[in-house]
């Protein structure tokens, strides 16, 4: 079966974030604008996902749902089957999805003004709902070795107040797109275990990983370290599917479980019935077929991605071994990240993340999300080359 | 256009709670058995909602969304519309829910050991998520005048502990079927400012109301008691979308609203899209016409159901004003709640939901959801007539 990435749909007027709020925060028209910033996709989610909806329509009746076990099953068959990850199916809660599981971990397992630990550049996230929550942010710089970020661990004990609870970690890493390997994993597991933080994995990228890469689950890595291990997965990133705001913390020790699970009782949350039907669908092996069409056509836009952008002089995009976010330096530009990011704005029309949004480290910096039409990544780099081109 | 609610659809193997979870709680198997306790409709959702799932499916991207005015504006236009209840779009915050709903206020507006105050017998989940919360029940006895439950004030006021700061009002009443009238709603909200108590008004029910009854909005009942009122409406009840975990806190004043909306936003909980898709396309006229529809239907199965029981001698169903839950009193049968629950479980092979889960008052009742096929509730009736046929 053939899979087709390169529709290019439009997606204005659909209630869509990254098309449609762009003009008002970049002030890049989506009419000839590039939307290059949510991390979500601009292909439609796998055809089998879109059966299973279909095929619920047809149902018609959506009311009061109880267990699901052939989607606990599903997410245990994916992880074994995609992560060689063995788990059970009772380590599974399911959150209003990821963003909602990090503010929940938050608000179980810490106390105001409590310290959260982060390693930067990092999803905006983590900080902004640590903040949000009245927890203290701890910021540990990831160290860029010539292409290749690391975690400089002694430098990370160094900034630790004594105050910290939590480390939200990211594997694969956004948006640095970092494959870490699991001696890496292991260390920064030591690492929690030594400061007694709680280490809360958030692997929503697990999927999406480059040939010569694999991508290792932290409790495949750290069993050891399982007692203070909080697992976040979910099939958002993976088929398309994030405006159904479902994920799932994994949870192997059985007392942090039942903290999580009391609280959620309590808050009476309940996944939507649509949702776990569509990821039931989704961790299936048409999912699976899906994917991995998906994943070539990746490999082919970062290949144009980043020829374009690497032809630029003092322009480098980062050897992408995860993720669909291109990390992209423009520090060998000279410019100002306000005079870069200005150039792709206003003359490229391309709105990317915004490399400081990320926090320290992030100051050169541009993410640039691919996945989209071949097309519209070609049309991308001759934007920004264009853009660039006084450079040459 | 017609609309088809006779279509007696198998539910069976769905993930449905009513059928599928009916043999491990009531003892009655779904193949020969009648489901007539969880409130859900056996019939499917209206056309245009299932059009709109159909859309979303053709559409095919599921990403992260911005916001939904047409779903604020649908909203709107169904109170003003169906209810002669202007609200501000803006009033309006989403919830996981009106369960999730509940929760959330108890934990935002209530401290653990706290009374709530609740008029019995009403929806069990009132005390459960009370209960949960650490917070403690002050139950106050709806009063049974003939056939029509009254509120007592007096004898609620008496029953009042001082450490109340929560009422959760329940209107139209499940599972007593009332519809308030102004001058009762008024009178409940004076109660709530006298003893300076949150006014919870849950109106889930608003929409399934019969002829000669009106339902009036608490808010358009007492605008005055604005400044402490939260009301709960959804469309999950009138459009059998309770599997969505979707529904809506209407609060007109700002300084309520921005504490709830400071939680929902540390949560990180946002709606997921297909639910408030559904919903926009349940809110309009097409999705009005299928409603009457629907009210037609459960006049027909009201009236055949409430013959055949009234036929029992000692069995009598109150007239029921709003909701598709008869309610239904085994008083004058001199039996015991467990005899004449056990012959209608085991001898009439039907499931309804026992009167004493909803609290004092409920003792000697049955509620019976009656939102199912008329061929469905003839064969009840029958069933029902037959399992007391010695009482004739």
């Amino acid at each position: 079966m053939t899979f087709n990435f390169d529709q290019n749909i439009d997606r204005r007027g659909s209630h869509c974030s990254k098309w449609d709020s762009m003009e008002k925060l970049y002030g890049v028209s989506p009419d000839d604008g590039l939307a290059m910033w949510t991390a979500d996709s601009d292909y439609p989610t796998a055809p089998c996902v879109l059966d299973a909806l279909r095929a619920a329509a047809d149902h018609g009746i959506f009311g009061y749902t109880n267990t699901f076990p052939d989607y606990l099953n599903a997410v245990q068959w994916w992880m074994q089957t995609r992560h060689s990850w063995q788990i059970d199916t009772d380590w599974i809660l399911t959150t209003q999805g990821l963003g909602n599981a990090i503010a929940l971990s938050l608000d179980v397992w810490s106390n105001p003004g409590d310290g959260v630990v982060v390693f930067s550049p990092v999803y905006h996230e983590f900080r902004h709902k640590t903040e949000r929550a009245g927890r203290r942010l701890t910021e540990c710089p990831l160290k860029l070795e010539g292409d290749t970020y690391v975690v400089d661990l002694d430098d990370a004990q160094s900034r630790l107040k004594g105050d910290e609870k939590i480390l939200i970690w990211c594997s694969p890493q956004n948006p640095t797109g970092r494959v870490w390997t699991a001696d890496e994993l292991r260390a920064v597991a030591d690492f929690a275990t030594r400061n007694d933080l709680l280490l809360i994995s958030d692997e929503i990228h697990h999927d999406l990983i480059y040939p010569g890469q694999t991508f290792v689950p932290m409790h495949v890595a750290a069993p050891e370290a399982q007692d203070r291990m909080v697992i976040l997965t979910a099939a958002s990133k993976t088929f398309n599917i994030a405006g159904q705001r479902t994920g799932n913390m994994i949870i192997p020790d059985a007392k942090l479980r039942a903290a999580m699970n009391k609280r959620l009782t309590v808050l009476d949350y309940k996944p939507a019935a649509l949702s776990l039907m569509m990821i039931t669908a989704a961790y299936s092996p048409d999912g699976a077929a899906w994917v991995d069409a998906q994943i070539d056509h990746l490999i082919g836009n970062r290949a144009v991605f980043d020829a374009a952008i690497n032809a630029i002089p003092g322009v480098r995009s980062l050897p992408l071994q995860g993720t669909y976010l291109a990390w992209v330096d423009f520090s060998g530009t000279g410019m100002s990240f306000e005079e870069f990011d200005t150039r792709i704005r206003k003359s490229a029309r391309i709105a990317p993340s915004a490399g400081p949004s990320f926090g320290a480290g992030g100051e050169s910096f541009e993410r640039f999300n691919l996945a989209m039409s071949r097309a519209q990544i070609v049309e991308a780099g001759e934007r920004l080359q264009k853009a660039f081109a006084d450079l040459q």
